[in-house]
């Protein structure tokens, strides 16, 4: 018996090589002629990239093919579960409540994520959110959180399903064992120019939501200028694309397409915008930050069956801004500690009067980036106190000499160079602009499943 | 003085990081969204990447979207112009004569180069030939001169050009010094999926040529199954590329678009093919085989300013099989010893009569492959005297029991997987098959200018 088993154990020792089902020129070959690659490729490349048996080289071969030749809605639902299958994936069932979370694709003074988690907390459901930092022109809701003095935005996964359990809101960052197959292509295509593929966003964002374990999933895809999305017909592709996965996986997933092409609120930077959303919670704040933050917030209870709940109420009662304090105070914060702030601030005032038509969200997120607000590299340091509030917005009127916009940085130098920018993205005309629509689209899962199943029929067969 | 001359040696210290003038991402991202690279972003990503500046993934990305989106003319003739510069460039002018080069883009039974490079000197050119090996299906030529005992296929560019003072022959192995930035690219290319690229491969194979210094250049673009391009038009387009390429440097250049779906000649193998070679040299062997090498004879001739000059001659006197024994001995080789033979041979007959209409050239090669002349990865030996002898060619009458083809190798194990590939190779038919021309184009870099500015002046404008 024993003898039996060792000649088992040798058979198995990893001395001997493993034989690799497939080449991953083969792979490469397959989607650069523009193939479909099949079930078994996809969980073999993703699986065998994870461990370093395809090279760094060949996935970005594989990833520009990809980028150009696209992939097909059911190529992206099984890239996305090969990479939910490169590590853990989180059980929530011991929290005792509905859970559901928020995903925005990035945008220009978006803090709507602060005020919303413990808001939705509030009324009932818990809300996992794995969030991430800014990079180039947008920020990231870690920065942010992390100028809060004592806030600490990395939590174990015992941690992190404690929080949910006992205020039902916790912002952290994702741990190592999440899809670490995406963290690792994540970076590959940063450094090789295949970020901006719609399948591989797709699968990036919903692997790692996915594997997080919330059962429903609200996303805010953003577009216009400040947006990685620039044109509406894109954002309804990554939406789309996104809606699909979860739907795939069991996710109730409903996605927003909103309008970045202004900046949201009137604050751009990390403290800065926590301020705000305490203004929000507080049952003020700018109307659009206020506006946006209701509207996620129903469509999330709505995903969790809590439809009947009204966040507006959980706002004014002060529920939420109790749920936030609870949130801050378990990861390590003192919400009643003063934020930091910048010591150098110049005002910019208009040259002209009449009406503000447009403040660019792109140049604006760029501003507060030079101002100190952005990184370049991942392993930048950023400035908590550094960016921009505008003190007019589009629609506004204003008089020559009326303050524009104020800068803010601990670093005087970096003023000049912020202030050419922004002031280069508020454009003044004579006649009062036609209003932007904030939501300006829905895509809803189950919606799309039900008029597919009914397309599919009248044409004689299902979708597979 | 002194002092200011340490100074100067301090900011050039090699401590101080280079600034490069692009990032490697931008470079990428232009190639991907269909853009031309400018002359400058084109001699920096090829010399940083030479340098490792540009790391492999970067490269590798780039490719794929060179494969995908194109080059124009322009970028090809620049991008070749920087692998060249990556590295030396020979000075053949110590060679008292013309000198002309002949490449082949790679087939199966392809032993040309054997018999025509001795030929074309003892015809009064020098023939510098830095030849390859073969990878898969194909042989390649420094493999069958490795089959003669003793016979050195390294050689220092003194030697080299030595050799072809005193012998006008050489064919040797590029020296590490020629286009460094092309060896370091193929080997990215091999194992990411982007060798099928029109740019790339004419650019790779140019830059070689350019940088060893000959001044005219005669190439034979394979077409059909056994060669890399499978069809004509992408033969063509690869034949004007490399034309365009070489005429832009100055190197006189000329491309035949020949036969490659039926292997060159009735021998598949190292040996096997010096041997057929000698045959030629001898004045006899197989039909196809000497009207390749005299067609290809009297191009590098005429290229050369030798029009004059009769090939067929120099065949039968004797003069070029002179020219041979120089060559072999010059190289360490014994031109009189026995060549090796296999162990092992096989024969296969023919199951019922008719006509051969086909011998398939991809299949052939890939038996002779699996019988031990081939090499799956560049590691990898290859067997001096495994291959295949074909008895009957497409066109010829055999009677049921004819023997078609014998199977040679060392190990008798290697031959059953081989002749079943080799028997599926022969088609026999019931009527005699039309016959294939070997040599199906022409593609002429003088004529093509001079066509070219009259059709510019027709719209009005030349071209850039």
């Amino acid at each position: 018996m024993s003898a039996a088993v060792s000649t088992t154990r040798a058979v198995r020792s990893p001395k001997r090589p493993r034989v690799e089902p497939f080449a991953a020129v083969d792979v490469i070959a397959t989607k650069r002629d523009g193939g479909r690659l099949s079930d078994a490729q996809i969980d073999w490349v993703v699986d065998a990239f994870t461990r370093g048996a395809v090279a760094d080289e060949q996935m970005s071969a594989l990833a520009m093919a990809i980028l150009l030749r696209g992939m097909t809605d059911a190529e992206v639902a099984r890239w996305t579960a090969a990479m939910i299958a490169s590590g853990e994936r989180l059980d929530l069932s011991a929290v005792d409540r509905p859970t559901v979370d928020k995903h925005s694709t990035g945008g220009v003074g978006d803090k709507i994520t602060l005020p919303l988690t413990p808001l939705v907390a509030a009324c009932g459901a818990a809300v996992p959110q794995l969030s991430g930092r800014g990079l180039g022109h947008t920020g990231g809701t870690l920065d942010k959180l992390e100028s809060i003095p004592g806030f600490r935005v990395a939590l174990t996964n015992r941690q992190f399903i404690s929080q949910l359990r006992r205020v039902g809101a916790a912002v952290c960052a994702a741990g190592e064992g999440l899809a670490p197959a995406d963290r690792k292509l994540y970076a590959l295509r940063d450094v090789t120019g295949t970020v901006p593929a719609i399948p591989l966003i797709a699968s990036s964002i919903m692997s790692k939501k996915i594997a997080e374990g919330t059962s429903a999933l609200v996303l805010d895809v953003k577009v216009g200028s400040g947006a990685f999305m620039k044109s509406l017909v894109d954002a309804r592709e990554l939406a789309r694309t996104m809606v699909d996965i979860g739907t795939a996986h069991g996710v109730r997933t409903v996605a927003l397409l909103t309008d970045m092409s202004t900046p949201l609120g009137l604050s751009i930077g990390h403290a800065l915008e926590v301020e705000e959303s305490l203004q929000v919670l507080a049952g003020g704040g700018p109307t659009d930050v206020v506006e946006l933050v209701l509207t996620l917030a129903r469509e999330m209870l709505a995903c969790a069956g809590l439809s009947r709940v009204d966040p507006e109420r959980a706002l004014r009662s002060g529920a939420a801004m109790d749920s936030w304090r609870k949130m801050v105070r378990a990861q390590g914060g003192d919400p009643g500690a003063p934020l930091p702030v910048a010591r150098e601030c110049e005002t910019v005032t208009a040259s002209r009067a009449g009406y503000v038509t447009a403040v660019d969200a792109y140049a604006m997120g760029v501003a507060a980036w030079r101002l100190g607000a952005g990184r370049a590299r991942k392993e930048d340091p950023v400035s908590a106190t550094a960016g921009v509030v505008l003190h007019r917005r589009p629609g506004d009127r204003v008089r020559a000499g009326d303050i524009l916009f104020e800068l803010r940085a601990d670093d005087a130098s970096r003023i000049p160079a912020a202030a050419e920018i922004a002031r280069a993205a508020v454009t003044i005309g004579r006649t009062v602009p036609e209003p932007v629509r904030l939501v300006l689209d829905r895509v809803d899962g189950d919606a799309r499943v039900s008029r597919r199943s009914s397309r599919g029929r009248t044409k004689g067969g299902g979708r597979a």
